[in-house]
């Protein structure tokens, strides 16, 4: 078997139809890297990411890997994949991983931010990395709501449909929104692993409690039901980046970055 | 003579040919906002900016005037005026302002903001609004070079060609450069007025002496020349953001925002 490399990816998703490879439509994260690795490696590679993003949510810090088809030292790596992937993508790093690293089942935790830009009227340098919201939030409600999350729950209410996953178990570790400054609030949520589109429907669905002034603890009855009817409309993807993913420190020290 | 308008508008200068309106060439927000108001009035409209920045170059809190050609009061300012400008250009704010307010003679103060990506790989969330530096920065070396610029100097070195100004003067009252996080500088320059391109040529000098190892103290003799061919080059316009204009207390209490 090939050296591992693990890759640690940023992405403007607003370009992109999503992290994975799809045969019409917009490019993705997921095509565009292997495309990038065929060209320097000369062979077909594959990618497994850390966590598969929607068309038009961004990454701070996608983790991916592959299996190098021939000794990736003599690569120029990171410089030559950056070379050969879009503007919108950008490799932060590269590093030579154990034969048991694995992007997605090694995964520790994950933490995702949302961002809203709260304010009567736009502002252009926010709209790219930002959802608009009109009206004044109220972080306390919000936090209230999103405080009934913490820990292990069933998610499946919070879960759009069109996969196939054996539970909808899954804790959540943090779930705190923050004003980073007087109009940017700033939505925190790491867990073990998320459900498709888990932190749009939580974020869509705690914005609805609080705009239809509904109790927080409504969120205990939501997850409950165990039926996404039950949830709110997804918040939308642009305010959304994929900020990190952790691995056990054990595989993070048998890493050696390129 | 028509009431007298104060706009604050931000602008992501990507996809723009600057400030200042052209024949030819990339739409320009001077342009965009002039053709937004004459749909709104249905008369041709004159906007004056604060500050004419280059192609490329983003605005936080940039300001303008323009004297309305009918009471603007019932004309659904500002929501009406943003569905008319595109996307790129967001109107945060706008006041009825008394009649001596002028966006350009009357600004006491101006604050640009360089952001540089600092890093020896590139992050695609900070491309559309850092310039990318791959050398590791010393601040240090960057504040004791534009400490020398702090008070009033002939700054005719760092004007580029194509202005006709009365005087080369100008006052410096802020320049300090600080990591906003790791891999994060951010440069701040607060002065009476700026020339063309000063601020990116400071930005392009600063970096070139710290490169070359040179003495801070070279940006002096620089400075001495009064000739642009003794500054270094001008720094890439994506970096740079025209933060805020302030004006005199006695004029901001005389504006009422709509």
């Amino acid at each position: 078997m090939g050296q591992k490399v693990k890759l640690l990816i940023s992405y403007d998703g607003t370009d992109f139809g999503g992290w994975q490879k799809q045969k019409s439509g917009k490019p993705t994260i997921q095509g565009c890297l292997e495309k990038a690795l065929a060209q320097l490696f000369q062979e077909d590679v594959s990618v497994m990411g850390a966590g598969r993003t929607d068309a038009g949510v961004h990454a701070n810090g996608q983790v991916a890997h592959f299996i190098a088809p021939k000794d990736p030292i003599n690569y120029g790596l990171p410089k030559s994949l950056n070379s050969y992937t879009p503007d919108g993508i950008g490799i932060k790093a590269v590093f030579l991983a154990p034969d048991n690293f694995h992007a997605l089942a090694s995964a520790e935790s994950k933490t995702y931010k949302y961002y809203i830009w709260n304010s009567p009227t736009p502002d252009a340098l926010k709209t790219r990395y930002c959802t608009w919201v009109r009206p004044r939030l109220d972080l306390e409600h919000l936090n209230a709501s999103s405080e009934f999350l913490l820990g292990k729950h069933d998610f499946k209410s919070f879960q759009s449909s069109g996969t196939d996953v054996q539970t909808t178990v899954r804790e959540v570790t943090e779930a705190r929104w923050e004003w980073q400054n007087e109009n940017l609030a700033l939505f925190t949520i790491s867990g073990t692993g998320f459900l498709k589109q888990m932190v749009r429907n939580i974020v869509g669905t705690t914005l609805d409690l609080f705009h239809n002034e509904a109790p927080p603890s409504e969120i205990l009855e939501i997850l409950a039901k165990k039926d996404r009817r039950a949830a709110k409309k997804t918040a939308p993807p642009q305010g959304l980046q994929l900020y990190e993913v952790k691995y056990p420190t054990e595989l993070d020290n048998k890493c050696r970055k390129l």
